[in-house]
C-alpha cells in the first residue's frame, strides 16, 4: 500500500565531481536532465535523473567550502545523503514529528531545489538516516 | 526521461530492531507490507514499504552474526545499505558493467528477496554507494 502523504521524490548523494559522478551513473542505465540548478541554502550544484515515475536520483556537488555537503564529503567521503519524501504540507508534517520526539535541524522549512519548501529530519531519530520532507510551492 | 534498462527497484537501510524501525517510518507516513522475508544468501530477515508506485523501502535486519548486514551495522551502524535497480537481464548488465572497468562483488547473480536474481556492484566503482542489480526470475 502506498502511503498517501509521504512518496519518494529523490535520493540524494553527496559527490566530489558532477561530471565525474553523472557518467557512473548513467553507465548503471540512468538519464541526467541538462539541466542543473545551484541550491544557495545548502551551497552545491545539483544534477538530477529519473529513477521511475515519480522519484530521480539528486547528485550534489559543493561549490564552495561552507555547506553542509562540503563538510559531509569531508567527514564521510562520497555516498548516499539522505533521502527526500513529497509530503502535502511540510509545515504540518514536521509540527506531527516533533509531537512525536524527532528532531527537525531547522525551526521553519527552508528553500530547497525544484522550487520546494522543505525541512530535514535529524538521522538520530530516523535510524541512521538523513530525511528531508519537502512540498512544492504553490 | 527515465532509463529504459535502469528503474529504482528499493533503498535497503541496515536496521537492528525491524519492529522498532518500522514504526519509525511509518511515522514518516509510510504503511508496510505484513509479509517479511528471511534472505539466506544476505542472513536477513527483510520489511517492505512502498515509496511510490514502483520502488519500495526495505529494511534489513540481521538474524546471525555471519551475514554483511551484520557487519555492516558492527562497522557504521545503522543507515542507508544499498540502492537496487531494476534491470531487464542481470547478466548482460554485468558484463557490460566488467567491461567498462566496474567490480561486481560476485562472479555470478545470486538468489534475492522477492524471487529475485541479484548482484552487487563494489561502492568503491560508484562513488561510494553499494549499488544492487536486479531481474525478476521468469
Amino acid at each position: 500500500m502506498i502511503g498517501k502523504d509521504c512518496v519518494l521524490d529523490h535520493v540524494a548523494i553527496a559527490v566530489k565531481d558532477l561530471d565525474k559522478s553523472q557518467r557512473i551513473w548513467e553507465d548503471m542505465g540512468l538519464s541526467f536532465s541538462t539541466k542543473r540548478e545551484v541550491v544557495e541554502s545548502q551551497g552545491v550544484t545539483t544534477a538530477f535523473a529519473q529513477m521511475d515515475e515519480n522519484a530521480h536520483l539528486e547528485l550534489l556537488c559543493p561549490y564552495g567550502e561552507n555547506g553542509p555537503i562540503h563538510k559531509f564529503l569531508e567527514k564521510k567521503g562520497e555516498g548516499i545523503h539522505h533521502l527526500c519524501f513529497k509530503v502535502k504540507d511540510v509545515v504540518a508534517k514536521c509540527d506531527e514529528l516533533r509531537e512525536k520526539g524527532y528532531t527537525l535541524l531547522n525551526e521553519q522549512p527552508i528553500n530547497g531545489a525544484n522550487n520546494c519548501l522543505v525541512n530535514f529530519i535529524h538521522p538520530k531519530s530516523t535510524g541512521g538516516v538523513l530525511v528531508e520532507v519537502s512540498q512544492k510551492k504553490a
